[in-house]
């Protein structure tokens, strides 16, 4: 197939985004598949900031990097993304949300809209110029229409000088399938940034 | 910029499906740029069939492959898309579509969504397992909304089974830019496909 399925494309990004000595985050750990993948990107100089609320992601996303022997490659924080600029000050080259519920979890913890939003104003401060956030969103839960709604209405007024939004979805599939949201920073923006939301 | 712009990224697709010794077709050649583009792609064992109801659009394509030395890679018919399996009856590899009107034309002649339809259903049939169609869709117009509609109404139904359907936009854009829709073939079509739409 010659059309990148949306989790694909989603690592095609990350991939043209984070080189080796890159500093990257997972807003939402999971399972750590994402943190492991960056991880490998960022290399023994670059470091990757996981976050997740949920105690039994914190614990999959560690014992993945163990696994993998990547722990001292990253850091997996139990507290929600939207807290990022606490623990992160430098200059960030992509990040990455898997917005709906944990898999295989009870589906009753999961991405709001107001945390998701906030976390991307701080990211989008933090991302370096030619830098990117990767949404993959879910939304086929309860409240996940709500959430994808939101954060569509946020980002589609989003200034076009400072990022470009892409939408990136297969349109003929049942069942609500995930579709992607990539915000790529093209050009540093002004200071009174939040004033532009 | 890593996120390839609308025209890029039409581009982008059509060099992952055409290969030298192709059939492609331009089904609206307008200025030409894009059976240009396809002639180059297919080399001197391959073939473009262009398609444009203007006058003055085949001229200047047929102008433009002049210029180019590639006038013998390409037919330029004065006939509408909807006509595509009059002339052609081989397996087609790739097929693009600007949607709207003819660029410095008097904006009076556009593409209306019935002919489009029939069109890209002929071109559904001829299309290899593997190929794409890779449709432009510029809306701002008048008209141009109605049509978007329509065709996206038309793609979104068709089978997922065979046929892979990506919307590809850029969602924080003033002025109505024009995106993407692309359709890849995955499995044979079944003979009464028809019966599908």
């Amino acid at each position: 197939m010659k059309l990148e399925r949306v989790i694909q494309y989603a690592q095609t990004l990350l991939q043209m985004s984070v080189a080796e000595g890159d500093i990257a985050v997972d807003a939402t750990a999971g399972n750590g598949h994402d943190t492991l993948f960056l991880a490998n990107l960022v290399g023994d100089h670059g470091f990757v900031y996981a976050f997740d609320v949920q105690k039994e992601a914190v614990d999959a996303t560690l014992h993945r990097l163990l696994d993998n022997a990547l722990e001292h490659r990253a850091i997996v924080l139990r507290d929600g993304h939207e807290n990022v600029a606490k623990y992160v000050n430098k200059t960030v080259s992509a990040a990455i949300f898997n917005l709906g519920y944990l898999p295989g979890s009870d589906h009753e913890v999961v991405t709001k809209p107001n945390t998701t939003i906030q976390s991307l104003e701080s990211l989008l401060k933090l991302l370096k110029v030619g830098g990117m956030i990767v949404l993959v969103v879910y939304h086929g839960h309860e409240g996940g229409k709500e959430e994808r709604d939101e954060v569509i209405r946020f980002v589609s007024n989003l200034p076009q000088k400072y990022i470009h939004v892409l939408r990136y979805e297969f349109i003929n599939q049942k069942n609500d399938p995930p579709f992607i949201i990539a915000l790529e920073k093209v050009k540093e923006l002004p200071r009174d940034f939040e004033n532009l939301f």
